[in-house]
């Protein structure tokens, strides 16, 4: 049966909803895809579920086909798994926690990696079982603390997530490529651009993991690609480091002097100071040849707040973010701690740091951490932990140490790649899936182990593997619009063919009726503009704003026996004798 | 691709797990179906998986056959919907509740009325738009109290809900009997026997209701049914009342007289008493002839308990669930009250009550409700409301007055239907699916309205219309198994025939991988037993548990050029020659 606009739940508005800012969520709202039902909730209508339907179909043929076995599990889930890993804290405010009446915990899950894990422990026990791909599309929750972006970032999604259950750690990298290879057609077929980057693997644990990004100037991930291809995630690239010097040549460096530095509180000020003071031969002192110790505050879980001073380079930002990513192992502390500026509050714990002149040897018990561009010989100019003074010429390795290394400066246009292929150039993108090596971290929380060949209970090796379906949808509407609406990839449109019927005849609604029984009938699925009471422009304007692939118009040139298919992308038009239409419609779809 | 049962995730069981007590639980898990996840929550395995998405789209297909539209909201919604209809408070402890970060209340949904008013009231404006029937197939949350039966009765759960929209009466009553004929298919197709009744609306307000239940020994409902064609919930079954007795009648019946009775503070002590003190002529005294008056604490909304007392005759129970239909209206509370039995703290409240002597006109200010059976001009034996002592021939209507009439007593098997269509029967069933008439409570709470034909603004009307697709899936474990295993109907089977190789002969093995695809390309689903090292009789009882309608057995038969097809629910078998036996099996699965 075709969707008939008639009577199909739509109604396509004129006008941007009030709090869209990306082109997706003005879109799918305008054209009557999905519509707001509470603070980073969207309601899912006709039209809307039927693009989400075919993009699940997708993931589900590719996973089907590498060997991937669906399940579905709860959304409410006890608190006790997850406890057992650490992730009931570790997910902070992001976690949503429910109290049955009982009083007993639960959460709504943001990934379900304790329950396969528990699930695979309950089936399987020896390496003849492995390896095992699981997977689910399944409704997730997030508390985010700001939804936006229409379906980019919302507190209810549905996701593929899929784990790999191995006996070691080269199946984990056959189920890793496996995922890698299925991610890749899943997106070719979706019709979505995607980079593969390295990645963090963040809250999940484990080591090897890639994001795939959907490069988009809205993306909230920034990513670095260098000419000789070269790609990461920001937070996953390190940082080309100097050599240092030997002990030799660091024994040759001059001493470092103390000088008065009146009101020399940025690194602006600082850096024209030292031209005058201590001029350089060759070449000016630049923001490069300073050294910025910047105390930042780590919250660990339950909000505990702990300081730490990094020192960078004086022409370069901190990169929260990039920090985030290293800190928790510095300070040994489980978890992703957050990090931030200090505040007036955490400084004042800290009452000998000289606010604006604290260099490296200061009083405090602070741990002092360094960029890697730190190492051991470089000479900066910096605080002198007294007021108003500085010290120039201050060693690396000589006359400071530190207590550990940490990238924490932004990632510019620019900078080398870590594997030497060339500058790097960054880019947004929005992360359309992420693959995870876990290893062994939820196994052994949870104890899953198997016999091994020879007999031996081993700890099982895991992947995690996610898709974000949701988000799949509003990538694909933000890359495949014009100003007029949505252009929809074949694969995905929730029709293959708009048909409008326009003018006032019998005859031509009669003629419309059967090109869609014609269409259907050569299996094409047809949305069907039968709309009597509604002027053309409208109908036009509908065409465009929902973005079925082809359009078929059937009116005035219905007295001439022709009717006009149009591509939605393309915006070619053609004349089509409506005696055979159907059929030349079917092969304009499929050959496309 | 056929499921090989050398890779499926799948795990049969010899033994009932320990928790369950009904055979949907014992065999859904027992055949790898289901798997406990947490309390009241199953994870969905492959085959599991298959079933439910079979019912799924029965479900979804007659929807759509009514006109239904797909649509799917999201599971955590806002309180406020549901706070301007009531419900947030009067779900009581079977909703779920949640927090965001910023202590903004959210709630799980049991089910979408509010949401699905509020989408239609953002779409529509016209008496033209409608009807509209919406639906979608959704988890559902229920903080149940007390979880059990595997798939019977869980706290996270997939649901039907559907949702009418007209603009009168008239067309409610259409789309309500449309959605009954749809009901009535869909139970049919999924080969799920089912009894209509007529139900009390309940929490979802409203007018006419429908409830589809399973006749089972193990239902937690009781119905009745008449010869004669009555059907009801035990809840919506009303007493056929006597004729109550004109004033003439009432002056001409003798004074009621009190008289000691020790020690008669059970209804057999006092029939035995009563015919002792005061013989009747003609026969004796019976339980029927006595007056219980019953002292009950409705527990309202904030857990304020209310007393009240209810008379019944003394041969009858209270039943507290009936009671529960009505008590809320006759206290005049919003919401639905729980009923228990009055504790000694709740008597403690009212000292003046004579516990074991309670009649009517005690000095209690507590509400006073009679059984529909107590009418003008009954007579009866009850307590004087004095220690010891109790009142014979008390008439009613003109000795005490009540407060109320109210259904109280339990429904027993020959009480008479009251249509006058005979005995009534009672029966135990599982809800499968319900239907209301909402009316405009929905509506108006929420300003639903359209301009009708006059152009006027009138308040929409409303239905609403449910199935459980979870529990479809264990009344049809519950209704279609004998002792060895699941025995799905063809509608709902994880695949279409069940293929087993037995034997050490590579042949074996080769024949049936042959006899695999040429099912497969019979466009029949089919689960293959290719396990190499696993014994016949454990692939044979793995047969009969799983519950494949058809299987197939290639074995020894093979030398003589034969396999073996049985029926898993008649257990008739026939030897079919080998080289056509896919057309031949593809004819007994589709002639079935």
């Amino acid at each position: 049966m075709p969707l008939r606009m008639s009577t199909l739940f739509l109604r396509t508005l004129r006008d941007d909803p009030a709090d869209a800012e990306v082109a997706s969520h003005k879109l799918l709202v305008r054209a009557g895809y999905i519509r707001r039902s509470g603070p980073g909730a969207y309601t899912w209508l006709p039209l809307g579920l039927r693009v989400k339907n075919r993009v699940e179909q997708i993931v589900r043929e590719e996973m089907e086909a590498i060997g991937g076995q669906e399940v579905q599990f709860p959304a409410l889930l006890p608190k006790e798994p997850y406890e057992a890993t650490g992730r009931w804290e570790e997910y902070g405010d992001a976690l949503f926690r429910v109290q049955d009446r009982k009083g007993a915990d639960f959460l709504l899950a943001p990934t379900h990696e304790e329950m396969f894990t528990l699930l695979v422990k309950d089936h399987y026990s020896s390496y003849k079982d492995l390896p095992a791909y699981l997977y689910q599309i399944q409704t997730k929750f997030r508390d985010e603390a700001r939804p936006r972006a229409g379906l980019l970032r919302v507190r209810e999604f549905i996701m593929k997530d899929s784990y790999s259950f191995t006996v070691d750690d080269a199946g984990l990298d056959q189920a890793y490529a496996d995922h890698r290879g299925a991610y890749l057609r899943i997106f070719d077929r979706l019709g979505l651009a995607v980079v593969p980057v390295q990645a963090q693997a963040g809250a999940m644990g484990g080591s090897r993991s890639e994001e795939f990004l959907h490069p988009s100037p809205i993306g909230e991930d920034t990513f670095v690609e260098s000419d000789g291809g070269f790609r990461a995630n920001v937070e996953a690239v390190t940082t080309v480091a100097p050599e240092p010097l030997g002990e030799a040549a660091l024994a040759g460096l001059p001493p470092a002097q103390v000088r008065d530095t009146p009101d020399s509180t940025t690194i602006a000020t600082l850096v024209d100071v030292s031209n005058q003071l201590m001029p350089r031969e060759g070449r000016d002192w630049e923001a490069a040849d300073t050294l910025k110790c910047v105390v930042l505050t780590a919250v660990l879980d339950g909000n505990e707040r702990r300081q730490f001073i990094v020192a960078v380079p004086g022409d370069r930002d901190v990169d929260l973010k990039r920090l985030e990513a290293g800190i928790g192992v510095l300070l040994e502390v489980a978890g992703e701690p957050g990090v931030e500026q200090a505040t007036e509050a955490d400084l004042a714990r800290h009452p000998s740091l000289v606010k604006g002149y604290i260099g490296p040897n200061n009083d405090s018990a602070l741990p002092f951490f360094v960029d890697p561009r730190i190492v051991t010989g470089t000479t900066w100019i910096t605080g002198a932990n007294a007021l108003q003074q500085h010290v120039f010429g201050l060693v690396a390795g000589r006359d400071f140490q530190w207590d550990g290394v940490i990238e924490a400066t932004e990632v510019r246009d620019g900078d080398p790649a870590p594997d030497g292929s060339g500058p790097l150039h960054t880019r947004r993108g929005i992360e359309m899936g992420h693959i995870f090596q876990l290893g062994r971290k939820y196994a052994e929380a949870l104890d899953l182990k198997v016999l091994d060949q020879n007999g031996k209970q081993v700890v099982v090796t895991m992947g995690s593997y996610g898709i974000g379906v949701t988000r799949a949808v509003a990538a694909l509407a933000e890359s495949h619009h014009d100003e007029k609406g949505l252009a929809w990839p074949r694969a995905i449109a929730p029709a293959d063919v708009h048909v409008v019927a326009t003018g006032k005849g019998e005859e031509i609604f009669a003629a419309a009726d059967q090109l869609v029984a014609d269409l259907e009938a050569q299996g094409l699925a047809v949305l069907y503009d039968d709309r009597k009471k509604v002027s053309a422009g409208v109908k036009f304007s509908d065409i465009e704003l929902i973005g079925i692939p082809t359009s078929v118009v059937v009116g005035r040139g219905l007295a001439d026996g022709v009717v006009e298919v149009k591509d939605r992308v393309t915006g070619e038009a053609q004349t089509v004798e409506v005696s055979g239409a159907a059929a030349t419609i079917a092969g304009l779809v499929r050959s496309a």
